[in-house]
């Protein structure tokens, strides 16, 4: 087979596609690896005239039209798996950094401007405190594990409320959306984005939140309306926010990075070194299943 | 009952002891509060002609000096359970903090100096990886439950082996000192600070480390040789250290603060509102025993 890359990605990841022509040309190539920042248009489909396969890297796949490809009959698959533990870790490693203050205390050390003493540098806890889990799939399961071991309450909101055995295993309380904004310390979002859940946070929604919340970003940015994050956390309508996406990526308001209450990540929700080899992995399963027919072990999109 | 205060903590912990005669001078005050990072010498005590009980604020007390204590019969208590929660967090907060590399990010963030991209800001996992912890005692475990749910495999080395019910708990592997250091991706220091263990972590433990591993402490600093870490975070003998206390605090190496790959915290363990709050009420249930004669519920360090 004859398998393009829009993107470098680490070579130990494709061992298993050996005897295969890796790095083929777009007019050549019979499989397309893709990865989820990658834009695949109408346009670069049609010059790829023997596409039957392509196998995007991500579990999104917003990146590729899907209606191009549905009229050729190309395949489409995604890694959904190995995404699901280091983006549940970020959102943890995001919540008890923004609590603990950890980056804003770093950043005083390294200017010599922290003093000492026990009374001083005080932050909030996790534990005991209640977490508010918006999308309640597998990245927000992983999350709540996280978050029962942290001592914290546990509610949730989802399109469907979870089986009993599923909230039993986390603690976990199913609430309205009403609900898990008014009473969350800790609110995450962990939905996929689609066109409804635009703005899902706003103005009014920031302002049903406990002036003492935290919100925390690691789903997409346009789940929430970047400027009336901005004006909630500048004028104490919410006590902090932890981003890992922003709402016009790359580009974030410049208006965040000089505010003391937020934490800023450059969309790593998936990004270590273990995870992106675990993703390539997860994209030879799929182009080995495909050539070998095997349908049923593909993660198909399309 | 006079009691005289070492230090302006928040009176919302104290009302239970209304009634009584707070912010005593020494001279008449028959007990003191006071705080664990707030030196009492022998001539502090000589001062204070009434005191019969000290009752420290923290689980540590080595800013006491029991003997004088013990020649006039003097009590001392500490507070060591609302200390647990907050400390094994923060451990876990800079452990996942170097790990996901979530200060350095924000860093870069704030300065515009962050590039997005798929295989740009690649961090490490710490689900799949192993911890060591060294001292498991009621810190070192409410860590390791942490880190279980964490996915992480828990080695461990203590004075004692813990009994077979609490290492079946956390899924965690009794191992001698040796291997603790050899076979740790993260190596958190969760022991008390004796002259015995000065320098624990020093040039040949630091050398026996992997070159991947990173140190965790948030313990006492004399614990490190901190000229030692430095050289080893230069030269890459171990690839990172998350560190909330310092061999000569409050004063930090000022190599360390220009490191890229330390986390530096201003001795904040203990440090949340919630957690000083449930300190004040510990010191209370203290005093409150000592008045009432109920030494069993006294948490007695003399």
């Amino acid at each position: 087979m004859k398998i393009a890359f829009t993107t470098d990605l680490p070579q130990e990841g494709f061992k298993r596609l050996a005897g295969h022509e890796l790095y083929a040309s777009l007019d050549e190539a019979e499989i397309l690896v893709s990865t989820f920042d990658y834009p695949v248009p109408r346009k670069m489909i049609e010059s790829m005239p023997h596409l039957r396969l392509i196998a995007n890297f991500g579990a999104g796949f917003n990146n590729i039209d899907l209606e191009a490809c549905r009229e050729r009959g190309i395949r489409v698959t995604n890694t959904p798996q190995p995404v699901i533990e280091p983006t549940a870790e970020l959102a943890f490693a995001l919540m008890i950094d923004i609590a603990r203050r950890v980056s804003e205390f770093d950043r005083l050390v390294r200017a010599g401007k922290a003093q000492f003493g026990v009374m001083r540098n005080l932050s909030h806890s996790l534990y005991g405190k209640t977490i508010g889990i918006i999308g309640m799939g597998r990245i927000g399961q992983a999350l709540a594990r996280r978050a029962q071991a942290a001592g914290m309450h546990i509610i949730y909101h989802n399109r469907h409320r979870l089986p009993d055995e599923i909230e039993q295993k986390y603690e976990a309380n199913y609430v309205d959306f009403q609900h898990v904004l008014q009473d969350s310390d800790y609110l995450s979002l962990n939905l996929p984005y689609t066109p409804e859940v635009h703005h899902l946070i706003g103005k009014p929604e920031l302002g049903m939140m406990k002036r003492t919340a935290y919100l925390i970003n690691t789903a997409r940015g346009a789940h929430v309306d970047e400027g009336a994050l901005i004006e909630a956390l500048k004028s104490g309508i919410i006590a902090g926010a932890a981003l890992d996406v922003y709402e016009h990526e790359p580009a974030i308001s410049t208006d965040l990075l000089t505010l003391p209450n937020v934490v800023l990540s450059p969309h790593t929700g998936t990004g270590t070194w273990e995870g992106r080899i675990a993703m390539c992995e997860n994209v030879c399963d799929n182009i080995l299943a495909f050539i070998e027919g095997q349908t049923n072990k593909m993660n198909i999109v399309l």
